[in-house]
């Protein structure tokens, strides 16, 4: 069975914030196919193992934006603030899948997005 | 017929603005062909039905750079302020596409741009 | 003979600036390989012609940072601020184009960017 | 052998900070596989010669995220702040690649980020 997979090598939650809104990173994901799209999500650091395990559904015709800190692997560890990460995202369905982070570690917002690089399986 | 297909994950219109600028997202299409580009556009949400049925027309060696807020479905749903949402494009000519977002929650503005994703079709 | 091509949807020069930097956008361009490459550009609008026979000249192991409002056209036009455009680039040799923008609107400036988007020729 | 090749035409380490946080870019590495990634970078200037010769290892199942200013060519030059530059990436291995920068000229931070391009070796 194809196997769609994509990179994205930048990740990091800022650990502090100011201002209206929380220092943040969300997961965007968008799935135009008829069946519900199932992403199995790694994420990488630089002196530590991956988290593995982390499953994420994308309802068929929907789109769902996930706060980076709220997804947990099969040993229960989350993503930390403050520490770079990566991730690899994998989907039997060409979803489009996008990183977006919203840096408010003083007191005026910045963003920067950017898309999942697709990589062969 | 070919039809090209982009998807674009990260979409939201933030609620609020201050300083000079208002918060925004523009949809951005350049048709460098020798005819007219005629752009359908579906809009997915987390929670509720796709917004369907947005046509927009670039004509042929034009570029146009569209508030998202003024995409209106057959249904006449628009994009609402404050909700994450996704994009899917499509046309028979490929042609360039790109979402750019201005925050000004705060008085001080951000700025992210992505290009839309091909996918197969 | 072989040509790349590529597009940018979303350019746009602010019309003011505030503080330190002036609001700007830089077409970036680089050249890994042994011969020195010719790109053309042309610059699309909402409302008007195109420009074109913009030419610029990456030399061979170079990289060039070019304001986008110093690109003249053999018509003698440039790219006015404050108005809405999309650019197309094509050149012989495989390099990599990328536009930046700085927009300091307001007192604290924002950055984004966004690479040229293969298309076929 | 197949070695992947990447572009990055827009570099700029700016020369000046203020508040909390200094001024610098980022190349972001990760690799999924499960041998060690060797990749080669070659920095490109306006004005002067390339900087060859940098290696940079990333291991398998890590990310590495990497000031731009710390990586040192076989000739001990490094990457200056304030000049635009540009870079190739080149590696056996399909990595995923991404640079971003952080700009604090002025006392609010701005965002930008870009993937590498890949490009035919």
């Amino acid at each position: 069975m194809t196997v769609f997979r994509w990179l994205i090598a930048d990740g990091f939650i800022p650990s502090t914030s100011q201002g209206q809104l929380e220092s943040h990173e969300s997961l965007c994901i968008v799935n135009p196919h008829s069946n519900d799209a199932s992403v199995q999500i790694k994420v990488f650091f630089e002196d530590r193992d991956p988290i593995e395990g982390i499953a994420v559904v994308c309802p068929s015709g929907r789109t769902r934006h996930i706060r980076v800190d709220t997804l947990t692997g099969s040993d229960g560890r989350t993503v930390p603030r403050g520490v770079p990460y990566a991730m690899e995202l994998t989907c039997p369905l060409e979803v489009g899948v996008q990183l977006s982070r919203l840096d408010s570690t003083q007191s005026q917002l910045a963003l920067m997005t950017v898309s999942g690089v697709r990589v062969s399986t």
